[in-house]
């Protein structure tokens, strides 16, 4: 099982000629998940060359700007596409009055379904589940109402022993499924063969957890625990200790300590205050907590298999 | 006298990686007009070393999203660069809706004051007047309420003849001023020293017409009379002139005989569809017509003397 993530951008506040703000773009299993959309985020989605059709849902952690302003833009380029497929916004509540009183103040509705899944518990909930993936918010603690996005593959199917398979003549192909599900075989003598003598374990499902923007807030840990991936803020250094507690962010510090705690296996860090002219000290800051840590840049694609 | 106009975005439709919606940027005296706002003209403004602050009129033609979808972006950037002077805007009326519920949805009011003008006339009237520079509407023809505006300088004093005033010893410096806005000059022997014997014709006034965008509309023609730069905008080729006429836009050769029926000095032209490869294609198109027509491009500047 495999999760690729393209980050589209990763900078903070205001968009830069080599500073986008925050959007990624998430391959896991057969969805291709976008995640905030701050301005430019369609000309970063051409650039990196991924099809605007294969985007059927979007997740919007918060209504700052560098978050959503790009959203409306794309919502009118799909029309002008001429997409007809649906498309599903999870969103604060607020996001569908934002967009709608600009489709419709230019007169430009979508001739697709277009569909506001509006937000507003500050419990984790379930908000995309199909028989392979499932997507939960991650309540955050920032200046506004804000969540984080756990994007967990569901555990499969087990696989096929074949070495032990061909030693029973009477297992045949249409036998298959039913062991992939975990049932025994009983042979016409009456012996049962245990699954276990047959499969082996399904391959252990990806998970990746996407915060921004908060506080230091450990009580997101237990939603994120041994998550394969945590993309988390760190919009300043610890040197911004005080500034990051006054706007709700997080240090680089912080970042890697909620890292360690949920023991994830690996931190993606992103969302860098313009003041911070070199950002690899965000990544030394981090490193010294937790070691394997990776910076955001646009363009950059990760794969956790 | 002289204008200066920076193009930072001249496509239609949908931002791509070199293809920037309209934006332009015109100074002119000591005013800094900023003139449509696409999607990333912020980040155009900064590539092209424009300083924000200089920023305090902003004139939006229509309402429609390659022409406005940057604006909201710009205000909350103003905000973040902690601006402190007024900034107003010159829009169709229901723009200051769509940018108030995004800063009280994002609650990022503007600490600087922000005024909005709401314009509904479908009549050319006078948007912004000082003793050097007025801004008038170009009502326009498009599928939404849409205008255009015409930037004019106003007719300055006129120039101080030395040669011939040093003839008259009985002239001081502190008449010079009296000669600058037209007076005659009166001797202590009764001869009156005829205003024309003493100056010059002040410099001509500069005058600048945005058109974008627009049906092929021969009504404008009585207010662009005798521009020296027209910006008209060329969304297709003759080659689609039908469906120029079905989204009321206008086509390189209708665009060159607008300002050839103006007598307009040099035409610019702009807001090409990304279905054209080769926009040199335009300007061959329009020069057929209109000889002293150029390409809008990003980042190029027009200095109009």
């Amino acid at each position: 099982m495999s999760l690729k993530l393209t980050i589209l951008g990763c900078h903070s506040a205001t968009p830069r000629v080599n500073a986008h703000p925050t959007s990624q773009f998430l391959e896991i299993k057969n969805h291709n998940f976008l995640i905030d959309c701050g301005e430019g985020t369609q000309v970063q989605l051409r650039k990196y060359g991924i099809k605007f059709s294969k985007i059927k849902h979007i997740f919007i952690s918060h209504l700052h700007g560098d978050h959503i302003f790009g959203l409306v833009g794309l919502i009118s380029t799909f029309r002008l596409l001429n997409r007809e497929s649906e498309l599903h916004i999870y969103a604060p509540k607020g996001l569908k009055e934002i967009i709608t009183v600009q489709l419709k103040l230019s007169n430009s509705w979508t001739h697709y379904p277009l569909y506001f899944h509006e937000l507003t518990s500050t419990k984790s909930e379930l908000l995309f589940e199909d028989n392979k993936v499932e997507v939960h918010t991650i309540p955050l603690k920032h200046r506004i109402y804000t969540n984080g996005f756990l994007f967990k593959e569901k555990i499969g199917e087990r696989k096929l022993n074949m070495n032990a398979i061909v030693n029973h003549k009477e297992i045949e192909t249409c036998d298959y499924q039913n062991l992939k599900i975990g049932r025994d075989f009983k042979l016409q003598n009456g012996t049962v063969l245990e699954n276990e003598t047959l499969t082996f374990e399904p391959l252990k499902p990806i998970s990746y957890a996407f915060c921004s923007d908060t506080s230091y807030f450990p009580e997101i840990i237990p939603i994120i625990k041994n998550v394969n991936c945590l993309y988390h803020e760190t919009t300043f250094l610890n040197d911004k200790e005080e500034l990051a507690a006054t706007t709700k962010h997080s240090t680089a510090k912080q970042a890697a300590s909620i890292a360690k705690q949920a023991t994830v296996n690996q931190l993606i860090i992103g969302h860098y205050s313009g003041r911070y002219k070199n950002i690899d000290d965000f990544k030394t800051e981090a490193q010294e907590i937790f070691e394997n840590t990776f910076l955001a840049e646009a363009g950059k694609v990760f794969e956790i298999n």
